[in-house]
């Protein structure tokens, strides 16, 4: 947190306000029930994400930085704190769905409870406190994305399969081109970006927002590789399908292989055999031009020596997209039915698995504290995945960014670009 | 179901609005979020039994005996059959809380057209017909109960353990007199009926209502026994805990001490350490004299052991109570915050454990087709209990009702009347 | 054990000497490793069993009979207790396997050097010890046929499948005449006996020795029924199978078919889809006149519905055999690979599963000490299994022994006799 | 296994005699039943590594290369083939127990008639070949420690503990001066060793025996920092227990911490409240001066935390360790109670974890065929351990070896060696 850029109450205040206004947005669409349900113990329910980003600022903001503060309701730390060990107990994670109360209202008034004390109290907040808000803004985007693929998996864990948003009139998603399909695997020079081999630096040291897993910037050594242009679409996932990928263990890691037959996978998550899709526009056709999501690290391995290549280490992806513009791309600006589409850059659409372990940087220091708790005792069992995806609000997004799941995560927006050695 | 009494429209459909009616009343304290909750595997949302009920009435009258009926929407046949594989495929048990839609609302609009589309199509049904009418009525009887319990058990998985309906503005629950405490336990005859011995009769083969299991009346022998006047209480209870029941190997059943132990059970279910139980008026006070309620079979035979006694028979129980009043006692009249209360007789307040297994008496038939499937499948692992509790909705008890659970079951309202042998 | 003939030393001498032999001539064919070997939890390594026997009668008779009597070694109790509470803590049951030592010599000495002193002992024992002594001659005799049982599921569990003893040298199995396949479910009369209705006794209470659960003998009430003459056979299996059997659930008890689908069970235990099964004599070539073996209470129950008839109760059984010769039959006479046959009785061959939960005889009561620890405890979930199989030692059967198994056990001889209402 | 040494029949054969005789030597205090037994399925029965390492030779080498090889026995691919996707299927390996047969004995003539063979080709084999009797050899060598591993976690799950063998008649593990206890992690600069930073290479790429993981040599960039002299003592380990290490969450990863509490985990495996350990001498008192061993990654990982350090990562391990002798220290060499000792060096004793992820070198290339699963396919959810144990065979150790376990691991010689940035 060690931030170095001067941070102003000014111009903290309209991002604060914007991401919480989004947030608010984002559960337009919902019911009280719909917020409730949790359909697996990794997912949280939407009332959930609501509550527990609002307990972030009245945990580390409000409690120790605005004089006479009461707490909203003092119970609710320990229905809404997430994995803080250092603020007490908590509610186990998989009965976050047994929340029907308080209801979606409370919650909201809850939220507005704490964003009443969060104006009040940042004119007058020196500046770890206001790195503290910048963490919690940036934590509040990380849920937003949450917010979203959570409520995919609990849409898509019922048997009538609602939409969050649907489609609007002209009723079809828009279909990119599909030429080029599985040109990410040719083995000509096409497609392919040569990488940059040698010393290079990777993570941040500069003065703007990171989270602490994200430095210090270090050198680091590549050896010769090229990275490919796009992401791996549909179509050519549906080559891996009928090439009978999910059926041969050549491709796979022993441990994924061993996933792959106990759970029955034979396909991305939400596909259906009939060539849809559940998003968040409900069950729509796929795009073949779009890049395949919702895979996870042990499929994109496979698919990935199957096309007689490799996944990009995290250092090999951070240097290639260091020139990038990390805020453009399809990723989320409103409350909408995202989903990959056709076309898209080095950030947006779906997360990249590399091929690297989540471990820290050389020389990271975990903060003192709670908040010391947000990355660093979650760097085992986790894979790297680098980018953005098109539910990441616009705007948070770095090169340095470790986004971390385990190598099965399947329900996030995740998809594969390709790197080989030269 | 080869029930002789003749059934009538005039006299079925007074019932059947009561019933229906009361079953919408039980739902009104509660939030869609609160009926979408599912907190077990067993136990099942609010919404889902208001809907289930209808279903049941769909299923099995409305799509045969009404011509041209429609039905509501398709597709909520998948979620709201229970069990009937005659019926067709279903929502996995433990998948029922993932049902925010349909909505609450949606539940009770489907419940108007079911209700409509009966009030049509009875005056027109032959007796087969209103046989299963009178059947669709018992069946949703049963589920206000469970409607009860599994609401019972929802808030109480709630970590701000929400109150059904809250105590009067008197504030307290009424507490019994605890005088005569143990009396069940006296080996004095004091407090013990004496059982009749020999020959006798148990089931039912009149022409009224009553289940395919609790058919038919039948011959059975009773050897000499007595049994117990009273229901064991709160405060017997406490003396069983005092005396370390729950930490000595010899009153248990194998089977419930290698549950004792795995799921490390000290108490009644809903029991707090602070003399509290959880009820459907929150968390209150508990009455000493109030009849133990919310204990399993194994804890309720290692009791009785403790006590030097033993649980009664189906028969026994069947036979001793068949001159009291079934309607009688605490059962449930209106949506309210039941409870077991002092003072009560042999119907009513806590369903009493027996020592059999639920098989099928003597010379039982199942019925053909997917009615069928409606008690006789269950004829395995379950044990037998008698009564009624503060639950069951008065006027549907009989002596020969048999009910059953699995004996480590205890969010049902169930509780121990001891008996020995004489 | 309040056995009421009087024991004599003499009488129980030759009694107990030839039951030690058998068990140790049992272990003949085993290697140490193929003691030691543990298949599945419910079974018990041969080793504990030539060990666990030794110990009931050092543990019941020396240790308080025998003045000066030395533990053969103290650790010892630890390991070949089962599940007395009252003696102390013990290995988990699932760990058995891991006893490479002691090794099968040294479990050899212990019976030599518990042998030796129930030499010593026995001539000075009064009753109370002699009754013991009877029930340790019973227990141990239990004990064969689970060893049989245990080393046969043991072998099945090696890819190698040794046999235990193979067959003589004419090398095949003899086989009956499949005549007459299927008329135990004939709806004629042939192949029915009439069983007794109304008033008939059950249990034991004469003076010979029986287990504490078939006392007392008391009265019941029998309905109308008949009872087949002969168990069904593999061949009638056969036709179960041909018509889809395994995969209607309308044929099984609910929890019966949540057990098919989550076993994926499709047969009988060891057999083959070759028509093979697994014995103690190795892989052979079913008889389909033998009667079928290896079977579940949940399929025998579901054979029954299909064949329409019904597993008989335990008292229609009991009485039924009331006038056979319980040691007649294919019984336990030597070490060798018994496997049922095609032609025999009422005792021999296959338990029959009956419809019976295995609960106390009315005014059962169970000893004092840990001896009563024998069969109540266990009064739970069990059904009640009726007969003798080829596995029991000759000798040891009567009509009201009560076996009694989990409904979904199947390692042991367990058969199925129809019976139905009339 | 592109390796460019030349091989000659005259060096492989005696260092190939030598190790089939130590593997052969490894068994002989065992018995069969001993050799049989199976404690958790990550471990294999004794019987099994024997017979397991002849079936490499005879699969990769006899098969193809000796005209005219008959296998010793066609089903015994089934049982002993480990993970091979690419040799067909094989017994599940938490079966691997329920091999009493084939008997101890008949594993020693199948080494032989594989030896036999092995004499017969050696002289005739090509380089790629040769490549593969060396790797053979190192593949047993593995194994050889695993051997002892397994035998270890076998009588520890014994009751009656048997001594693998027992110590030396003078009856005392020799133990070492304690005196520097924790200068492990002292913060001043004795007992610390600058490590290079900057450009560095690890890996190998000469013509020597390496496994394919340890290529290709590659360049690393490495941040400045120390690394301890020692390793971590049962001494250390004593006062972070009694620092209540094993209790604050502050130390731990959220895994690890998750796997303390699920597994109730107080102490490394194997030692007991009272100061003891087990070993393969039995039960014996602790060398507070011996590094400590049997503790798994989370463990290593929170112990390096609490003493303010670090784990080393792999790469710097293997630089510090580039100058030190490979072959000295505590390690095999012949059949005995190995255990780590005091005084040791950077090899023998235990594996130290590092805080690296078993991934692959830049620019590795998995072999053709079936043994290209040898590594390559367990590249997901393992830490590296670098050095060797008291139970790694002298000579077959180097720097560049990448031992790999999952995180929670505990039943290898895994110990501690700690770093810290500077």
């Amino acid at each position: 947190m060690n931030s170095h850029a001067i941070l102003a109450p000014e111009s903290l205040a309209p991002r604060l306000r914007a991401t919480r206004a989004l947030t608010l947005a984002l559960a337009g669409p919902l019911s009280d029930a719909d917020a409730t349900v949790q359909p697996m113990p990794d997912a949280s329910p939407a009332k959930w994400h609501l509550a527990h980003t609002s307990w972030f600022f009245e945990t580390f903001i409000l409690r120790d930085h605005l004089p006479g503060y009461r707490s909203f309701d003092e119970r609710w730390g320990f229905l809404f704190n997430s994995y803080y060990e250092g603020e007490g107990k908590r509610i186990a994670r998989d009965r976050r769905g047994m929340l029907s109360r308080p209801t979606l209202d409370e919650v909201r008034a809850y939220r507005r409870h704490v964003d009443e004390a969060l104006e009040t109290v940042l004119p007058k907040l020196g500046e770890d406190a206001l790195t503290l808000i910048d963490l919690g803004i940036a934590h509040e985007q990380q849920h937003q994305e949450l917010f979203l693929t959570d409520i995919l998996a609990t849409f898509a864990a019922s048997p009538v399969e609602p939409a969050y948003i649907p489609l609007p009139a002209d009723g079809r998603a828009i279909h990119g081109s599909a030429d080029g399909l599985l040109r990410c695997a040719r083995n000509d020079g096409a497609g392919w970006r040569q990488g940059r081999a040698g010393q290079a630096e990777i993570g941040t040291s500069d003065g703007g927002f990171a989270f602490d897993c994200e430095r210090p910037r270090h050198t680091v050594w590549l050896q010769p590789h090229a990275i490919a242009e796009t992401l791996v679409t549909n179509a050519d996932w549906d080559a891996f399908i009928a090439a009978g990928g999910y059926r041969d263990p050549r491709h796979w890691l022993s441990e994924g292989w061993a996933w792959v037959q106990r759970e029955g996978i034979s396909a991305p998550l939400y596909w259906g055999e009939d060539g849809s899709a559940f998003t968040l526009a409900g069950r729509i056709e796929r795009d073949p031009a779009a890049p395949v999501a919702h895979v996870s690290h042990y499929e994109a391995d496979a698919f990935a020596r199957w096309a007689g290549a490799r996944l990009p280490t995290e250092a090999e992806w951070e240097v290639a997209a260091g020139g990038e513009d990390p805020w453009g791309g399809n990723q989320l600006d409103r409350a909408e039915a995202v989903m990959p589409r056709a076309g898209g850059g080095w950030f947006g659409d779906v997360w990249c698995w590399t091929g690297s372990a989540f471990l820290p940087h050389p020389g990271f220091r975990q903060p003192e504290g709670s908040v010391g708790e947000y990355n660093g005792k979650f760097m085992s069992g986790q894979m790297v995945l680098k980018g953005a995806s098109c539910a990441t609000p616009r705007g948070s997004s770095r090169a340095s960014v470790r986004n971390f799941f385990p190598p099965e995560a399947r329900w996030q927006f995740t998809g594969v670009r390709l790197a080989r050695d030269c």
